[in-house]
């Protein structure tokens, strides 16, 4: 099993950016990891946060094929740490598929993704920045990761 | 009403400690918010994680007072941003106190702490690092602020 996790377009925030890389690099110590940033949708007016999101849908579209779907949602399920750990092992062990984790991006996820989804994700209750969001999942995918192979978290 | 963060240790990750200074900026232009690194439980050996929470939380102690104390553990109740603003509203019109908010180490708060606080939040189901909590719970506020304000929320 790879990992994908797509999401359109660049992290801007620096910070951020460099946070994602690391994380990204820790996980390629334990499983194939990609991320895929694909197109953003420019020119449209911030009001039209409908037609962003139908159009930036179009784009991640691509990149979902016949993989396990993962849609980080608020509308999602929580899981604690070590349930996302079971929840990833499981996976690698039964599906045969990749998994691709799709991360919506300022306007959020259209809803002909979410439908194609095998699993929906929530993070938290709580509303993070889609930047943010990218960090604190790759974290997860780190952690849960370190626990599936009995590995001391490493900060 | 005046905001004060306070836990154990400075934080390491530079990354994470730049992110922390631009919402603690943030903060500041809707409310006077502090952020207090007490002393950290050194020469204590990692499985001894109990003396370790034990000697935080009296380094901690020292900056609670009379206020109104708000502790970061997993136990606590998880909130939506929107009931999370609404909370924060509440307790800055009604309460003369001030506020503070108690955040573990890599060890976690002592109970004797959790049991003085007068509410227990919690981020998310899952579990971060205690450096990435942070950050999130700083977020967080500025994200609570921008919507008591009625500002639109500035990344």
């Amino acid at each position: 099993m790879k990992i994908r996790i797509i999401w359109p377009g660049k992290t801007k925030n620096k910070i951020l950016k460099s946070l994602e890389e690391n994380y990204l690099k820790k996980i390629n110590q334990f499983i194939p990891c990609q991320i895929i940033e694909t197109k953003e949708a420019k020119g449209i007016k911030e009001k039209f946060i409908k037609k962003i999101r139908e159009k930036e849908c179009k784009a991640l579209e691509n990149y979902l094929e016949d993989n396990y779907i993962i849609c980080l949602t608020e509308k999602g399920k929580e899981m604690s740490s070590m349930e996302f750990a079971k929840f990833l092992e499981k996976l690698s062990i039964s599906s045969p598929k990749d998994l691709v984790f799709v991360v919506g991006g300022y306007a959020g996820l259209d809803e002909k993704i979410i439908k194609r989804a095998n699993f929906l994700l929530s993070l938290s209750k709580m509303t993070f920045t889609h930047e943010l969001s990218r960090v604190i999942l790759l974290e997860q995918i780190y952690r849960a990761f370190s626990i599936i192979r009995g590995r001391k978290y490493a900060k």
